[in-house]
């Protein structure tokens, strides 16, 4: 998605080899037509798949995950990362070790939103080494809904998660796939992602 | 806010007489059309007042205020409960006590994202004890931006937060503002919030 790449160019900050600071409008200040660009676009992608509802993961899936589903016309879900006081029980949570902030997580979805019938579309900001989509494929699975696919808004393609997720059979959509950030400078993946 | 109100009224859960669950739409499932005509509400209400940036915390304010910033042609900026590894130094910080959730987190917000010349919104999605309120309201001060009031989805209007926000001379806009739980029943403050 060019426009995506292009901020990701003028705006993003290259911190090391592998983190990549993109918080002037993704995942931190939010740049709200930039994300409804990114809903239209996951749409376009994921239109023929019959999709019945989204699932992300608080906080940065949030604003693409509802974009995507204003224009497919179906709820979003976030994943809670712990329970509150008013969630309890009634729940699929699954464990996600978040390597950037070197902690691990539970999350969780009340079983009140995902169900078998669904088609479900997995979304987040950033796929890395795959361990939150892994956890939201496990409530997928739980849920014994149907997995249409994932939806990334950056991909670090230099880390195995989407490697790993492909190997699996399972459909990742990448709006923009980053192949390096060394010498402090972004490049991406071929033609393929700059539509 | 009728369709708001409505939405409550239909799917809200009364868990006791402090607490109304709106996880099925709001909170951790979102219906985007009606967090859309959410965000059209708020922008019709603070069109005329210059705003630059909209402030919320993570994570359920997120969607109210992308949609808010959307029609109002602004930027979204979401206070994070705690520091990543990459967002460090350079930081507005605030303390928030949770009574729901019994916790205090500190929130903090980068310098960069809102300034001195800035007009800012305050918006989250609910007000009960104001505590939330209060610590991106503390952010906005230590940023010298000016404060043109408070955009709540949902008020507790039996509980202090509103009224402790409003004797200081603050602009808060609400939704659909609930005067009690009691019986199992929701029942809002007058036809002046029924618009």
């Amino acid at each position: 998605m060019k426009k995506l790449q292009d901020k990701i160019l003028s705006d993003g900050k290259v911190l090391s080899e592998s983190v990549l600071k993109v918080d002037s409008f993704l995942n931190h200040q939010i740049d709200p037509p930039l994300m409804q660009a990114i809903g239209e676009e996951f749409a376009l992608r994921f239109k023929n798949d019959g999709i019945t509802k989204i699932l992300t993961l608080e906080s940065s899936g949030i604003a693409p995950a509802m974009m995507t589903g204003l224009v497919l016309g179906v709820p979003a879900v976030f994943a809670r990362k712990r329970k509150s006081l008013t969630l309890v029980d009634h729940m699929y949570t699954a464990s996600v070790h978040s390597f950037t902030k070197n902690e691990t997580n539970d999350i969780s979805v009340s079983k009140d939103f995902i169900q078998q019938d669904d088609v479900v579309l997995v979304m987040d900001d950033f796929l890395a080494n795959g361990q939150a989509a892994l956890g939201l494929l496990d409530i997928v699975e739980q849920s014994g809904a149907k997995l249409a696919g994932i939806g990334i808004v950056i991909e670090k393609g230099f880390q195995p998660g989407g490697k790993l997720l492909r190997e699996r059979g399972i459909r990742v959509e990448t709006l923009a796939n980053i192949e390096s950030l060394e010498n402090g400078t972004v490049s991406f993946f071929g033609e393929a992602n700059t539509q």
